[in-house]
């Protein structure tokens, strides 16, 4: 090409042979260009076209040349922003080309380039920001880890040294017999170290610590999830059933033995037909006071106990819950102790055992079914702290209503509800540990010319972890106030306890599920082996969400609680009573909702944690006040209140989740206040305001709706997300080290090579 | 309770003690009540307040009696609405009573009790619309099934009779080596019928059907996953790379053999550094013109090839993806034969496999590594349709550009990204069957005094299914409408239906992801049993997210054609374009702005094709323009346009949805009308509008944002989609009978109880 404006055509011919986003219809397109340029001869003309020949292509070599010549201006013009200013270049700025500046740059439009991106290109960048940018921690981990383990440090430790032995190593058979065997063995040897028994009261053994059980279980939970269930099954549910609902007799006879695992039991509860709605057990236990005994009875195939932990294999007792029949009345469900093996595993007459076989997860876990066969056993087994049966053969109960009873008696087991949730926040601390290590080593694509990028470093990665990062943080602090809460309970505190702690088991399983979902998505193939452990910790911990209580049940209940709570403080209000309510008092009224700062967007703005507070509180008050008004309205216009719940049952899990996610913040904002090292301090900030913003974001739908918010507002908190991620991804290796996971208990390569 | 007024007291009295809501508060809140009442002599008063005195608890037989009376009362007077209403009949209407009106209503109020909801506890209502509700199906299924399977009908239920056989029936063995065999054997079933060559040109045994090909690969993922996983591995991507990127002589070689599954092959193009940027593959095959011959070598332990199916055990030959060196110049990636082990399944020397071990889920198949150490094959082992090495040792191709030739290569392979998506669907219709058929079926939790009801009644668990089953037949149409495309494909429309299909991939397999989340949760501890099988459809298809291109990236491929489409429509246009692109022309966008269209909320509106259709595609072009926009603003300003792609990935990501929900909702329609069958076409029009409007609902913080809906109208449209799943319920299992999947392969006891 020695005509220097034909060489004004070289880029194009470049980029249409080599962009494998132009299509066919370019080089039409370029052919029509060429063809329609009067100032080129007939001969010029053919010889152009013969250059954009579909069938004829250019050689491999005359390619390289073409782009050989296009990187030598480019090079030494390093200015050149468009492709016509390459084309210009290479004609040495020829008058003709410059009279037909604006078919050029209609051709760049008509082929889709955009001139910047294609000449990025040809020159070697990798010293773009997104490439340079890297982890370069803030803080000191260990300072941080010391905030997240606080009082309970001690025996954290403990617990991390003993998973950390070798005969925790994990065990990969897939046989379900050889799994469950290593978990009872590993639940022995936590037993022979005090773990299991360190709630009960120290007269039977005990630590008589309910702080550093709650720790035990999350700690446990960095290891193997089937060993935690297995550990809760015996020592939180089948023992503090006994503690909740029993009295002295029992607790000597069984406590112990408990504690020590020699007494490995069941707590069988749930039945076939009757898992969520637990007042309607059918399993009866009718007492006969010729003898002194109750008989306990599985009246038809579907009222067996199913999904028993230890029922399967280990188990030697049960606490069952019956309803009790005297005298042919119904008492409602209670508890009693019913033996089914004996000390030799044998299982016992009239007791049938199933096995629920293979499970998703937690295969380490012996899950079973019970049934009862005319099963008599004595009147003492009867767990009657809250009712009993006495001498004259009457029912007696200090609770005279049989539903109250009984959910009194389930209130006693609500630890269940906090031990899980955490058991969940670890898991999901293990998975974000997992992928942000890996994240921030893995690369893949990258500048041209550049080295490849960590892929932590791309914004959609940064946007998939770092706010659900930001969230387990939040979770952490939450249940450990809803832990704190528990052991200080009092009993006028109860309903807003069982609220709460049904909510938050709630909020944190949840959140897990999603966490190790973008786990495994972000870690692409590597996520899927099982060696890499996102497959155990996310199978496990998937039925997290339904078992201690369906989320979506248990977000009802909450949901349920709040609207009582509501209706206590203002019964029948008025519309100014139900504002006032929801701005505290009219003046904020005025002033949240006035247009400067429902459009307001400066960052100072936007980074307040007061102002994160007030849109969360607002949120809360609003819909729990609009659900009672709806409600009411319903039931007003003549509605059955069952189906006036069913007609806002969306409304109520709204209701729930507004109102815990105000308690994450409020707990979230009071840990970090509480924070006296300085750089520690900062970053919790930064997660914080994180945890916030992505919330408002995830909620934007509902604060436009309201009015609470405008467009530019929601737009710039959409950008601060994004802002504040790209802020925090040097420090979130650091962040996944402060939980100071065991790496025996990580195990994933990918997390640790 | 002789004196009348004092029974006022009765309901009171039983709330406090049966309610399981109230709490200690509340035995205050009365005790003050009572207190300070001053018509109630002292004498009247201690006797009221021994009955809430919480230490001496009245016994059961009190409260049955206080219960009795209550319903007494109630009984004679069914319109009774409040518990001060009942308190008056109670107390015979007296006078005192009635002069201390507003005292009672404030007391109701302070203790949280919601009159009608808690007289409804009294009243035994099995009548109610919630527990009345039930399947009613209006349409004929044979004749939905007849839609929904088209012309290829006959191979669906060939297929269907096939994998229904015994011989079928699902490997429960957790051993990964029987499974593996197992699916093996089932491969060579189906190669004997003739099924695994469907694609392939009938000159070399095939059956020259790609549509039916593709109806396969759906219909076979009805059953295990890991069966269609290992049969497109064969048949798809080795059996198809030979014929996409071979010529003659490859074809009449392989092509009998591996239809047949004489021939099992791999096809090896991932390496553990190059999974989604496979440009950047290192694998050589360096040519040696002294002996004609390419030596497959792999540089370092991090080029090994990774995932590979068919690698670990069974295969014989692969598919190698490698850099072509020639002289000590790199032409790029390009493939080659190599054969791994011999016909007695001896490893061949220089071959190391690995075994990928276990992972999540797709267990029947057999992952591995190869290593290559300078094996030697010979020249005409080149796939050599897009490149070759011509008899002097010179490289040879009708593609110049390297960069553009592999993506050329690329190209041809995107019927993979068909045949994923549709088993995904597969998998999604196997789950939504199982969840629906339970939930039918399963009662839980009811009216006071009424039977349980039927959990699908619930509004929760219809919002969690009914939306994903709309959108899974949505999507079915779709991916009916990409498999005609491809087949009817042109060369100039190829980057199209490229980025279709990898869109479409995307979009399935996430909504899979999704559809079976959702499952396994509302099935509960049923869910988690792996007897019921959303187990395996789960975890089976958790990879699908991942593999023929991880989502995300592949999410950006469709953004930056729908870009380089978009700038070769408009170029650099100003404002007053965008606004005629997005809008068609300017009168729609006067009309569809202004706000008698946005806040319009009738219901012919809101169930208006056009107008859903119109806001999907206003969305569309809308986020597209502002993407465009802002890429230009970036890189104006003078960002690397790497870094700028960085800045707006999330927004590509949205550009990328957008695009796909609009084709989605469009063909969905147009699928709908050309529906003959009257009751047919009318449940589908139902679905089609919950599709449109669930996501319009999911999308409300954007077109609140942007002002194309104001929040009456976002509001009509939640109620709207709650109205909807309440109408398509009674059809709700119909509509998944419709899927026709066999019993024998759906296979969960609840689906089938």
């Amino acid at each position: 090409m020695e005509n220097s404006k034909l060489k004004a055509f070289i880029p194009f011919f470049y980029l249409v042979w080599s962009d494998d986003l132009l299509s066919q219809k370019e080089f039409v397109t370029l052919q029509e260009f060429i063809g329609s340029q009067r100032w080129i001869s007939e001969k010029e003309q053919e010889f152009l076209l013969s250059k954009v020949a579909i069938s004829v292509p250019p050689s491999r070599a005359q390619l390289a040349e073409w782009k050989s010549e296009i990187d030598t201006v480019i090079h030494h013009h390093p200015l050149l922003k468009s492709i016509f200013e390459v084309s210009m270049a290479l004609a040495e700025n020829n008058s003709y080309i410059k009279d037909h500046t604006a078919d050029f740059l209609q051709l760049e439009n008509d082929l889709g380039i955009l001139g910047e991106e294609a000449i990025g290109n040809f020159k070697t960048r990798s010293k773009t920001f997104t490439s340079n940018y890297q982890s370069a921690p803030t803080f000191e981990i260990e300072k941080l880890t010391q905030i997240l383990d606080g009082e309970q440090s001690t025996i954290i430790k403990k617990v991390k040294s003993i998973i950390s032995r070798p005969k925790f190593a994990y065990e990969t058979s897939t046989d379900t017999a050889i799994y469950r065997e290593k978990v009872y063995d590993w639940c022995k040897i936590l037993a022979d170290e005090n773990l299991g028994n360190m709630a009960y009261p120290k007269q039977y053994g005990g630590g008589e610590n309910i702080a550093d059980y709650f720790a035990i279980m999350e700690t446990l939970s960095y290891h193997d999830l089937s060993l935690v269930i297995k550990f809760g099954v015996q020592f939180g549910l089948w023992g503090m059933s006994i503690q909740s609902l029993g009295t002295e007799k029992h607790y000597s006879k069984y406590l112990k033995d408990i504690g020590s695992l020699h007494l490995p039991g069941c707590f069988a509860m749930t039945e076939t037909n009757h898992g969520s709605n637990v007042k309607g057990l059918e399993t009866t236990a009718t007492y006969n006071h010729n003898d002194q005994t109750f008989t306990i009875h599985t009246p038809h195939e579907k009222a067996q106990k199913e999904y028993i932990g230890n029922a399967a294999v280990h188990g030697q007792m049960a606490t069952v819950f019956a309803k009790l029949i005297i005298d042919e009345i119904d008492y409602g469900v209670n508890a009693f102790i019913v033996p089914i093996r004996d000390t030799n595993s044998k299982i016992l007459k009239g007791i049938k055992i199933g096995d629920c076989g293979l499970k998703m997860g937690l295969n380490g876990v012996d899950n079973g079914t019970i049934r009862f066969e005319n099963v008599v056993i004595p009147k003492e087994n009867m767990l009657d702290r809250f009712a009993s049966v006495n001498e004259e053969g009457k029912f007696e109960s200090p609770i005279p209503s049989d539903n109250r009873r009984f959910f009194t008696m389930l209130g006693t087991l609500v630890g269940g509800r906090i031990g899980i949730p955490r058991s969940a926040l670890a898991a999901a601390k293990s998975g974000l540990t997992i992928a942000i290590q890996y994240s921030d080593k893995r690369r893949q694509f990258g500048p041209e010319g550049g080295s490849e990028v960590p892929i932590l470093n791309y914004r959609i990665h940064q946007r998939r972890l770092i706010p659900l990062l930001a969230k387990t943080y939040a979770i952490h602090f939450a249940l450990q106030y809803v832990t704190n809460r528990y052991i200080a309970k009092t009993e006028s505190e109860m309903p807003e306890i069982e609220a709460l702690a049904a909510g938050m088991k709630a909020y944190s399983t949840w959140s897990t599920t999603d966490v190790l979902q973008e786990c495994r998505e972000v870690c692409g193939g590597k996520g899927y082996l099982s060696e890499n452990r996102i497959d155990a910790l996310k199978n496990d911990t998937e039925i997290y969400t339904t078992f201690e209580g369906d989320n979506t049940v248990l977000m009802q209940l909450v949901a349920k609680n709040r609207l009582s709570e509501f209706r206590k403080a203002f019964g029948e209000m008025d519309a100014m009573g139900i504002i006032n309510y929801v701005f505290e008092n009219a003046k904020t009224a005025i002033s949240e909702k006035n247009p400067i700062v429902t459009r307001k967007t400066e960052e100072t703005h936007l980074l307040d944690d007061e102002f994160h507070l007030s849109a969360f509180q607002y949120r809360e008050k609003t819909i729990l006040a609009s659900a009672a008004k709806r409600l009411k309205k319903l039931i007003d216009g003549g509605l059955e209140p069952y189906d006036a719940f069913n007609v806002v049952q969306h409304q109520m899990i709204d209701v729930a989740e507004a109102y815990l996610e105000r308690i994450v913040l409020e707990q979230f904002q009071k840990a970090m206040e509480a924070i006296e090292d300085k750089k520690s301090k900062e970053i919790m900030t930064n997660l914080c305001q994180l945890y916030a913003l992505s919330q408002m974001e995830k909620n934007k739908g509902w604060y436009l709706e309201d009015g609470y918010m405008e467009a530019a507002k929601t737009k710039a908190i959409r950008k601060m997300v994004n802002q504040l991620c790209w802020e925090i991804r040097p420090d979130a290796v650091s962040l996944v080290k402060a939980f100071d996971i065991p790496d025996s208990c990580l195990a994933a390569p990918i997390a640790l090579d």
